[in-house]
């Protein structure tokens, strides 16, 4: 069986919702972030980055949002969650997901974990200003155009769906106005409620 | 025929090498980044990003190293350069070019690029002093196993190979002390002398 390591109100949400809708044999195991777990030595066994999400299978921990994303697909090709049969199509759900993980999740990254990039306070408060600027940017190139319509990748609802949706949820409180995005926000609400989405929702938050 | 956008000295030498090893049909473009090219209405015709590498194909453009990197391999399966049939193992490649992608090259990518995350000198160049720190914390954790050995994936050369050569070229730029890292030299060395890496890096620069 799957075992997914997640925190509330991280990416693994992205790969929560997606195990739902895949309808995966799974189980969940919370990481306390406010208890530092990511680093005991315990996590650090499954997954030496301490981060989350990572999911645990019979041949072993899988991590990185993008990856996770692309094998639950594959094992459940039955869900459709993304286009198995046809590389190029693949490719741009797989450009999308780490342009989320790469440009999209690292802007907003510079608000809590500016340690990760700077030594001194000054800098960190620097790059903190820089959030909603920088995340702006990253969402404007989604709301106009790479986002299709209705879903990410069209007409089909894929796993570049609740990774977005998961990313899009921290606009506000990247400082970010989000009436500047009403593709994206519509996208957010859609994707907010199926029921897989709030089956993950209610699990890891209540 | 499939079009290369590059530039020297950026993470599309990957792409690059792997459409060498993969015995592509194939073309290049050069983008001057000293003229400022990639900020050309004609080439963000076909990469609203602005950035490099994209690769022009018959269905149109697609972005993002992990994903062109798969694309490649998928579209080249008698190379062998991606487990294609386990996607277990698949995952494994694709988590490995995430963390490329989302953790090493953005921790590179504060020295050169830090106006992305920052709006004043201060903060910019704050980011630049921690570079070397960044980047020798993110490649520590390949070092100390994610590098399998002989290659990245284990006894497969794989799209991950040319992917983690091609970044740790950086690391003398980066500040980073390279004999920290006798695993990952040795790998960087035995990836620049194949023929398809020579070939790659010779159209490039010279």
């Amino acid at each position: 069986m799957l075992k997914l390591y997640f925190a509330p109100n991280t990416c693994a949400l992205a790969s929560h919702i997606a195990l739902e809708e895949a309808g995966a044999d799974y189980e969940t195991v919370r990481i306390d972030f406010a208890a530092n777990q990511q680093r005991s030595p315990e996590y650090l066994a499954v997954n030496p980055k301490g981060r989350v999400p990572s999911l645990a299978t019979d041949r072993g921990v899988l991590t990185e949002t993008p990856a996770m994303l692309a094998f639950i697909a594959q094992m459940h090709p039955q869900s459709g969650l993304a286009p198995l049969d046809d590389p190029f199509a693949f490719a741009e759900m797989q450009a999308f997901n780490s342009y989320l993980c790469s440009t999209v999740h690292v802007a907003h990254a510079h608000r809590m974990r500016g340690y990760r990039w700077a030594d001194d306070e000054v800098t960190i408060e620097g790059m903190r200003r820089a959030v909603p600027r920088a995340v702006r940017g990253a969402f404007e190139l989604i709301e106009n155009g790479m986002l299709k319509g209705p879903w990410v990748m069209g007409e089909a609802y894929t796993v570049c769906d609740p990774y977005l949706f998961t990313l899009a949820r921290w606009l506000e409180g990247d400082g970010v106005d989000t009436s500047r995005f009403p593709r994206l926000m519509d996208h957010r609400f859609r994707v907010a409620k199926r029921p897989a989405s709030v089956r993950a929702i209610v699990a890891e938050t209540g």
